[in-house]
């Protein structure tokens, strides 16, 4: 991995969602396929908390302690308890998060050496910096084809046969 | 479906791909999963090859000749064989079709009532335009879904122990 190819993308994602989600009605935007699953402003709001408490965090404790202090755990769903705002405002947030990820990122200045450096994730026991960095940039675009795919959902009936050829919309967008 | 709220959607999607894709390495950008499988490139290039020929040339077909004359049969892979050319200029064609196709839905004046309207579907058979249109938003969608899925898919590997909680990294982005 080169780190700058993934802060590249990494930059972008507030961008795509700005695209994509705001203005759109709230049966879009706020539609899910059931229990268990997340509207795209769900997830949204996931990718947030993830800047806020997970990713640029962990690297954080890498750099400064190593495997010595387990990662906090990061709650997945903190984001369904948050009162509902415009989705531009938390877009907006989410935007200031990740550019604020993304400076600390850059002042911690890592080198691809520093990849190999390690630290302890509360499941998965240890874990190096290349693969908390890989997955924050896969969790971003995972995310991203979720929301396509939850997006895609509200006309899962109206396509009609049309079905056949889009097995994303047998899929219902887990919680993941 | 509220017709204006499928046009909405399908007036972002330039800007999504505009946003995630100019820019992006080439590794990236023209990475796929092997055989029958597209990079985020050639997806792009197929969402631009069916609003040249797919989407609404279809509508115009039902408006103008309802059932009577069957839909040209739509080449999806038709991009495949395209010189390769530069992202943000295969961007631009898309949004420049894009905007045309979505000038020229508003200059046939639909009503909610022209919904039902049918044409013929060289493999469905009778199909409506509420198909047609339905199909062509969610088209969009699950494609962008594909191209997230297709780009995380660089990090599969790098990810480690994360890759059981992405279980999109196990999908290999179909061409369909």
């Amino acid at each position: 991995m080169i780190i700058s190819e993934a802060t590249t993308l990494l930059a972008r994602t507030p961008d795509a969602l700005g695209a994509l989600l705001p203005g759109l009605p709230d049966e879009w935007l706020h539609r899910d396929d059931g229990e268990g699953t997340w509207s795209a402003y769900a997830i949204a709001g996931h990718l947030l908390h993830g800047d806020a408490t997970n990713w640029l965090p962990r690297i954080r404790l890498i750099v400064e302690h190593g495997t010595g202090r387990p990662f906090a755990p990061f709650n997945r769903v903190a984001m369904l308890d948050w009162e509902r705002e415009p989705v531009t405002a938390l877009l907006d947030r989410f935007r200031v998060a990740r550019a604020g990820s993304l400076r600390e990122l850059a002042s911690l200045g890592l080198t691809q050496d520093d990849l190999t450096r390690s630290g302890t994730h509360p499941e998965f026991g240890t874990v190096t910096l290349e693969q908390v960095l890989a997955a924050w940039v896969a969790h971003d675009l995972t995310h991203l084809a979720q929301i396509g795919e939850v997006l895609a959902g509200r006309y899962r009936d109206e396509v009609g046969p049309y079905r056949r050829y889009m097995p994303a919309l047998e899929r219902t967008a887990p919680a993941e």
